[in-house]
């Protein structure tokens, strides 16, 4: 694999920077890579575990002389970023992201910006429960899925090279617009988060039913909610309060079904539950043929 | 590990019943095996690979002489296999059942049995996504917990039994009333499941955006939700026809829960949403804890 970048700056350094990180040293992808964070403990474990060749105390340090600057943080704290980097900015560098929301990352960061960059928002669809720069592993993007939102007027040749970056960390690159970026993962992860959270939230407000209880026999189905809801609280937060219209819209949806099926139980409706259980088979199906799961038992989880 | 039972009778021959098939040969709990299924088809797989060592054409025949009744059906079958296996059934034989629902299954079964047997209704808390003959496998409840709602004035000497084969399989036992198990499982089980099937249901029906890339973009979030709401429809319809007072009540709590948060996002709340989201994360960890899940990236999934 041929060096893609000379210098890369990460700007945040948790669970998908370091595995960034992981993933450009597995394959060569980078000249030398550099990092900050914003707390000093962060800065300290990753000097430690020798994430990054350079960690650097500030975010204008970090991005000077890169090629490819990599937003990491929580999209509310962007555009107090990209207004700090820019004066410090390279010509001809890139500047992508790789916040869970687009449309509302190219507002807050594309004003920022100078013309003499390109700006290139992305969203890899990975992750796991765990956060920090100890979190990250090299095959955390293999055959998963990147997303870039290229502004219209994207240069074709910078395009180019950082679909091949994320190609190189093992990820298969889509590219849309943002604002279906943003409906297409209300749809697969930002509605189910919440209603995981909610779920969770629920067992633990159970005076009856004590955590002990829940903890248990969470096996039975409940212990896939709590999975997603243990992700970082901050990136969900800003995760909701900038997709709001459309997370808003697909939890109409999703209440609308929840009252028929509701109404199907409390009028012992068997034909339309089992209907309904049917066809959500299929889905499932699909996933798996897509290699996006797997269907061993139990995941492989320690039995 | 001693021989339990002499002959034990799955009525039944799907998942639940061919894991404990499996389970009890490994710890070779049994004397002899038999078994039927309403199906022809399911009958021909278990003969097919040895499931059992009798695979009968019918539930009386497969219980003549069981010392160890199983009923492995749906919940919404049970009445009437308890009814056309009573007269078949041996003095001093323990009846048993693997039911998600357990007050409903008492309603149904109890009152079909002779008195001179034992009925101690139970529930694993294990499954996959899959169903049939050919689904089990012997780890199944290793380190799973099943719980046992013996009635009122129960054989202490049959229970004791009991809880030892299931020991002998690897689970670990509980006992609490069928009530009280109900509620639990509202929770833990039967609600979460509900709630996967809806956000399935609403994905399949969105038309902006395609099955293709709700499948594409599952990683984000959304594949957990189908792995659960890919399971049997039939047993599924029957818990919640059976389970419609412990479901609708937490249903009604989820629904408020939901509701907040969605006000919270709709006012751009966000202190609420991160108090929320991280008082879930402590759950996750009982959960881990407890040694019901693995902390491990992505479960071991293929990347």
């Amino acid at each position: 694999m041929r060096v893609l970048y000379q210098r890369v700056a990460f700007i945040g350094l948790g669970l998908i920077a370091s595995s960034m990180a992981h993933a450009m040293r597995r394959a060569g992808l980078v000249g030398q890579s550099a990092g900050t964070a914003r707390s000093e403990e962060t800065r300290a474990i990753a000097r430690e575990i020798n994430l990054v060749d350079e960690v650097c105390d500030t975010a204008a340090e970090a991005v000077r002389g890169a090629d490819l600057v990599v937003l990491c943080m929580p999209i509310g704290a962007m555009q107090a970023v990209a207004q700090e980097i820019a004066p410090h900015l390279s010509a001809g560098a890139t500047v992508t992201d790789v916040g869970s929301v687009k449309q509302a990352v190219i507002d807050a960061v594309a004003p920022q910006l100078p013309d003499t960059v390109h700006f290139i928002p992305g969203h890899p669809l990975a992750g796991t429960e765990h956060s920090g720069p100890r979190s990250g592993f090299a095959s955390l993007f293999d055959n998963r899925w990147c997303i870039l939102t290229p502004l219209e007027g994207c240069d074709s040749v910078a395009l180019r090279r950082l679909e091949s970056l994320w190609q190189g960390m093992g990820a298969n690159v889509d590219l849309m617009d943002a604002p279906h970026h943003d409906l297409v993962l209300a749809v697969t992860s930002h509605t189910p988060h919440l209603i995981a959270y909610t779920m969770v939230g629920v067992a633990d407000d159970l005076r009856r039913v004590t955590d002990s209880e829940v903890i248990k026999y969470s096996a039975a189905g409940f212990r896939d909610f709590t999975r997603i809801a243990a992700s970082d609280p901050t990136m969900w937060r800003d995760v909701f309060l900038t997709n709001k219209d459309a997370t808003l819209e697909i939890l109409g949806r999703f209440t609308e079904e929840l009252f028929a099926l509701q109404r199907a139980i409390r009028q012992g409706d068997g034909a339309l539950l089992h209907d309904y259980f049917t066809r959500t088979r299929a889905i499932r199906r699909g996933i798996i043929d897509a290699g996006q799961d797997t269907d061993a038992p139990d995941f492989g989880r320690s039995r």
